[in-house]
């Protein structure tokens, strides 16, 4: 993939992020600046997380325009356009996987780069993918979609463990990320799909 | 303005921002450790996430013990004499306005010192004023009210947008900090009398 | 006390705080990923903010896979034996006393070691003890319970200041940390017995 290529594609996943926080927003009756805001942290919050815990100062989304016009022109269609972006709900969770990917591709790529272990980075690609999301629900006081249903974090786990794999076996970056991406992509699209969920603990209460 | 009056009104608008966070405390009946640091919170959050952004470790909060005495100060007044603080709220709410004008500004200038570029640094400035209230009320798992209602951040990316504006300018660092700082403050006054709000969208449940 | 001896009470730490996520998270029926999570949260949020704020880059629980799989493994037991967890509750808040202590006096010795002033590191010692708990209920959308009752940060505080202190007066590094680590624990221990709380604020609601 060609840089342009690739920071188009990045774009394509924050103007997605941004419009699942921007759509919570209008939802949640919050004001315009409430809801740019959403927006904005849906977008950013993950990658900006990621770059604090390597030390990449500073992150992406202060030191480049083009994160903030991306977030604030969804932010702003989703305003001023709510029921027209509710009727395509199902494109925009399409983007929304191709966000994923990117992001979780992309996080590991920048954490092994900065020196951080396998691990380490598998741990912050995630997180580069779902931190935004996490914030979001966050700020209006939901406990985080993530945590709770659907198969989200894992599809984003996986696009980070095989990116880092293939780092570590030597295998070529290009090719690597992208099998990586569509690997990613295609769990989180079955899961939609298909209704996937992980297991919830059974257990009786104690007290009842 | 000398570096004392500076660093004075830095404090006042601590003190004022602690008052708001231990105000809220208290409402909540939290205990004491919890009404100190909700006051801690709302003062300093805004900063201290500045300066991880930019990278200015440690943070100021952490670095300078007069915050937190400030800080404690305001907490401990509220503690023990919420009923009078809650009867001169208004005054109160003027310190907080001074407080919103000056971190604003401040913040900007500080990011902009960091070598940030001026979108990212009217960011950061407006993140600064606003910051600590976002913590605070998601302490208390509340919706932020700077997302929900009156014209609060968009005073605070007044001040941020006239300091980086002049100083991209190449205008004299303090007139300019001053006009930007008395910009914030008087369009956070008018918002409080005028009962001024920024416009919630409007939309049909497609789901009623 | 050796370095093994130190790591593997560290690791201990890490084990009781995970289970206090992964419990939380099995009650509030998060899923699989969920608990994990909320395991991790708890086990590790408050020493990587402390490593952010001192800029100590990465965080250790990014950089040292123990951390990740001590927090995995707690949360495993957690969710596939929850009743069996529930059962030995005391002994596990007798786990988190004991990471209670081992945080806040490691926590304020490496906030000192990177240049932080005693206040400071106080303060990023107590944090480095209680920032995971917080985060752990933010996340689950209640509010902390450090802030509400019992006496806990107290408990930290006291360790992270004796620390400090001894440290100031140059005495001996191991016996102090010693010292700061037993008195916090004896603190946590005797308010779990007696059901220590600090005061909540007593007031009349103007407006009823």
């Amino acid at each position: 993939m060609t840089p342009l290529l690739l920071s188009t594609l990045d774009l394509v996943g924050t103007f997605a992020f941004a419009i699942s926080g921007a759509t919570l927003g209008v939802r949640k009756r919050l004001d315009l600046f409430g809801v740019l805001t959403l927006a904005f942290a849906a977008a950013t919050a993950g990658g900006i997380t990621r770059d604090l815990i390597i030390g990449a100062h500073p992150p992406a989304a202060f030191g480049d325009w083009r994160y903030l016009a991306t977030a604030m022109a969804a932010g702003l269609v989703t305003f001023f356009g709510y029921e027209q972006v509710e009727r395509v709900r199902n494109p925009v969770q399409m983007f929304d996987a191709v966000g994923l990917a990117l992001f979780a591709v992309s996080g590991t790529s920048k954490a092994l780069a900065f020196g951080i272990g396998p691990v380490g980075a598998v741990l912050l690609g995630m997180l580069s993918g779902i931190g935004g999301g996490m914030l979001r629900d966050v700020l209006v006081t939901e406990i985080p979609a993530v945590l709770q249903r659907e198969l989200y974090a894992v599809a984003a786990l996986l696009g980070a463990t095989l990116l880092a794999l293939g780092t570590w076996l030597g295998l070529p970056p290009a090719p690597t990320a992208l099998v990586a991406a569509l690997a990613c992509f295609t769990l989180r699209y079955l899961a939609i799909r298909r209704g996937w969920n992980l297991p919830i603990a059974t257990w009786r209460d104690p007290e009842s």
